[in-house]
């Protein structure tokens, strides 16, 4: 294994040396008070980092996937009619998962591509008088298509409707490297793992609960147990753990919040926004669109780049890795073998990423796209140079 | 945060250095084939620790619970008969997260300190002419009492019995530390976690399904997503995986596999009660009974040992944590305040022990407990001496 | 390799896991402003550890021997004489340096056990009346026999005598653990190594230079490159280095300080005599002599212990090795075979200290020596249970 | 402290993951046989990598320069001639200190950008029919200037002349990763650190001595302790060291060793020939010579870009810091101000390259230098496509 190059897929990301330093840790008694020094600051640096006052964190030793199966089995109850729009691989998965639990999924087919839109949600809710759907489902980046969706409009739509559903949103590939706020757009769950934004391995489900979520728990039907927030509320409160921890990387986690947090959030989301605007104009560059359909939806932390049409996306990313030690990501669904993927969120600086696009450039020149060499890195460079990168300087 | 002492709590074991650092990796691209350079060895090398030729090995970014909620959605359904013995807090939490998936929970009530009832399994399954019973649990080393039971007498009453129930069984602190035999003892479902046996942080469920449990996945009718090993089955053909693995932890179970194996799981076990003899003889010196009602169902990874009537026994941990840095395990559920533990296995050698039974005499002396400084140790001293220490001379 | 057990050689030390992670670091351009900011911390902080307001700190790649040559090079000219007592086989090694370089070295015999004696020294610099005796070199902390000198007493004398020369002192294995005191007791240079009292892995030689030690570079006639303070003191003031430095090891060292000096230095001297006190207090258990000839001139790094007449002590560091996987010292040079040391400095507890004394029981035994187990381990209980752990307690 | 980007310093290099782990070791007891199972391989693959069969290799807790001293003091005496060419900043220091160790050194002075002219040692070595000159000294690349020379040339030169002289060679720069072959060449003295072709952090001194120059050390005159082979030999004859060792280092070097072997040294070497044929392509696009004067000379491990008349190149080096987080080289006395250098020896992928180079234009283009953005990117990426990377495929 050559450890040698970044990686360029959309999470897990490279991970900064302090946080490899944080996860590697001796044991200790999770029954002890020391545990309590790391689970408080974890759950409460979340919480900043979601953006809220009053969310209830809840961090397991699972995944992004584990915490979408936190957020519906305690707040629904078999049968739950549930409101959700398909637009990628991830909400696709969601839907299925749904499905799986004995839901009543409402689905709002998107072209993949597209955003959510808010005012379909708006006319469905609205038509729902009877208040059968109990809860709206988004994912706010669609790690597919790199797509970003409006949560806040969804909200906008669910109040207009008076609509008293809960809003559930995948931040997964967002929090934490794009703006999120939890309060201001009133998320009632989010859910996100510990290997996108907070740049460690995978490992760690982390999801919100607001107030009102929370209170749903106790009527939850569907079953549950290594999910339960309530064993974990009833842990918490002495600095316990209804099981055994994932101690090093709940560390890891408190030590990530401290970081993100210390650069300042608007700071990281900004840096996000630089190094995607470098990839957006190498594509550009290259001329190849995004997936992306629209300018208001391009995604700051994964890039779907579209290849010419009858060419296989997928070779770009098995050559990369086999000629050049480099990892893309592949398209998935409905866009595999259309799209090609660079990851570019977490751990990354506008200097690593000239070498991805470099190695995009050698790797389409390979295989016989039209790319003249040098042309998408020039177009980086050049906006990189014209934007400055305050955080990084302080960071150095 | 203090690392220098050893832990001497059942689990999370101290960690070995090499461990350490297999855990401690740089990301990679999990859908590239090196993801499968990591999850077949380690899937293969688990089926040998459990000394099976034809296990289906499942690891999930989760725990023991995990594993457990594993085992039983992946094979039950809503109403489902399960039998099990209730004779420490593991096999209670059990119990319980049967209990809140619906099925119909058939308990024996054994004394905390018993092992289970082969016997009066055996009796219930004859009584079972129906074969109402789908499942029968048992929780092979109960971590809670350091009591081990006989599953092969359970497999045999089951046998007697002609019941085809499953029998499934809960090895997290036993499974690579103590001897256990899924195809020998025709065990269909094996429960174990990363932090025992194999040495390594929290973070991983490992579980391993016979042939005929997993022919039962397709009829199963509990809900499950992230736990369902159809989607393993799909991801592992292809050298992938449902959603983002946690590959340190799993690059670190393949290299713990091998150093079990390489050292051979019988010199592994036969150190284990090696251990283990030098802290029953501690205890014996200091008078002190263990919670385990006879010397065939002692523990070989913990010691709970019980303190005089109307002492708190959790003193004992508290003081030791606070004066000497030192971590042991309190006791749980029945026979809390009544037992401290000692966790013996995993990484561990005589002279880290002796330092444990060190602490623990001039704990007890502290607190006021009738015990002679030295006089444990001495004894374990002795036992040590007396039997060799084969595997860890070859380790050195 | 197995690295279980803690090791009881009179260093390296046992390393925290604080200062692996400070010393484990990626590569940084020694050139640039970040060296600066480890350099200057870290040759502040090892003032601070002198107790010294003025000393001139140098930090070389190389270890306590290359410390002793800059000592020597970059004050001295070939035929300068200098007084220095042999009472262990470190005074004898930097005596056989001196030699070596051409010095004409005036020797005072001293049976090894005894410290310098002061008065000696006192003797024969009040007859060197034409002050050819430049340098007076004494071994505050002899590690092969255990034995600290008092410095301050060889100082007093000095004064007495009005003699000019320079006072050198080989603190090797004192300072960091021991009370060391540059100022106070007009040292001119200190010379000690990263792996004892800085916890550190060996690798840096670091030392101390008065201000009148560091006015004789100029004269100082000695050929030197690599070790020349002067090439030194050009770097420095311009955050750089005459050669490559050891980044890392230098970034573990201003880690190390800042550990020592957040404990409170007296706390540190105050933990190592109570933890060489249970190693004294087993040794008197055992009926086992130390080296060492008063109480006054006990080392509380290392305690070397005379085993009976006629029994090769070499065989307990061999026995412990090949048997029980733990390192004690061999005795060296005049009491090869008849010492045993227990190296008790740096990152160590009381409680793993009680495994080394019950590894020593047991190997003692082993070999047929007239050691009752538990004994010694009973001792030291009885001192460690007496005595506070403040700072201990507060790390932990 | 950002560790992000890659470093292009000419050493220390980028440290591969396995070595960082090699080096990161806990204590080990440096007088047991341990320590044996890695010092004699890692002499063994340092001899290896010195294509030797019988040179005797030493390794000091040191530097480079370290390495130079061990040379000259161990086979020289005050007042003998050596023989040795100034071409640059390093080759300047060890005449230094040459000449600080009292030798008589008749020194060729060499334009700063040519290579040694071996015949005009031969006849300088032809006159001197006394034999005078006892060594011949050589830097086979001179990392100031990024110019290599013959050493093979000066060997025949040497030859032609019937001169006894020994031929010491600084090989810092060239050695594990410039083809370099003791034997061959016959080389008595070859010297090297931890930090360049061996990809470790600096802190060890590798110095490699032929049986001719073996011998000379019993009659070498100029005084050495820490540097004297001969005390190393007696250590190594028993497993053993003078002084502590830096053991972590050591560890770390024989894996180094394992690691180039294991590629095979002349894939190695192709390697380093492949990313510099990259940063020459692109020097060549920018339109700047390097500071080597031919093809022949140009260093496979350091490039010294030249930059216009009247641009202080230290300029790129600090922008590159401050704007980027990129470590470049700045020039070295004669040629300070007047070139940058861009390391690339070690760890290095052409990706990685890519990056360094990509960099390098946005500084040049920040600083108005008439670079356009890309086109050294475009000439290293044709380079690096239309040459294949074996070994880099086989390390994947």
């Amino acid at each position: 294994m050559s450890f040698q190059n970044p990686v360029f897929i959309p999470g897990p990301t490279n991970i900064p040396e302090v946080l490899r330093k944080a996860c590697d840790m001796p044991t200790i008694d999770h029954r002890s008070p020391l545990f309590g020094s790391i689970l408080h600051p974890a759950r409460a640096g979340v919480r900043q980092v979601l953006k809220s006052d009053a969310a209830e964190v809840y961090i397991f030793p699972s995944t992004g996937t584990g915490g979408w199966e936190t957020a519906i089995t305690n707040t629904l109850s078999p049968g739950d009619s549930v409101l959700v729009a398909r637009n990628g691989m991830f909400s696709h998965r969601w839907i299925d998962m749904c499905q799986r639990h004995g839901l009543d999924v409402q689905i709002v087919e998107v072209p993949w591509g597209d955003g959510i839109p808010a005012d379909r949600y708006g006319e469905i809710l609205k038509a729902d008088t009877g208040h059968k759907i109990k809860a709206v489902l988004a994912t706010h980046n669609e790690t597919a298509t790199g797509v970003k969706s409006d949560i806040s409009a969804i909200r906008r739509a669910m109040d207009t409707a008076k609509h008293p559903a809960l809003l559930m949103v995948d931040g997964v590939s967002s929090i934490g490297s794009m703006d999120f706020r939890f309060d201001d757009w009133g998320v009632d769950v989010a859910v996100t793992g510990s290997q996108k934004g907070f740049m460690l391995p995978a490992g760690l489900a982390i999801v919100g609960f607001s107030q009102k979520a929370h209170a749903m728990t106790a009527s939850a039907a569907l079953p549950r147990t290594f999910f339960d927030i309530r064993d974990m509320d009833k842990g918490y409160a002495n600095s316990a753990y209804p099981y055994t921890p994932a101690v090093g990387l709940m560390n890891g986690l408190k030590t990530a919040c401290d970081m993100l947090l210390a650069e300042g959030l608007d700071s990281v989301f900004a840096r996000h926004t630089r190094i995607a605007g470098g990839v957006r104009a190498a594509a550009d560059a290259w001329g190849m669109p995004l997936c992306a359909t629209s300018a208001d939806v391009q995604s700051d932390t994964v890039s779907a780049i579209r290849t010419p049409e009858g060419f296989d996306a997928t070779r770009i990313v098995t050559h990369a890795a086999e000629r050049y030690g480099v990892a893309f990501g592949v398209g998935l669904g409905e866009v595999g073998g259309k799209v090609f993927r660079i990851g570019h969120l977490g751990s990354l600086t506008d200097v690593m990423m000239l070498s991805g696009l470099a190695t995009a450039e050698m790797v389409m020149a390979d295989l016989g796209l039209p790319v003249r060499l040098g042309s998408g890195v020039a177009a980086a460079q050049e906006f990189y140079r014209a934007t400055p990168a305050q955080s990084q300087k302080d960071a150095a």
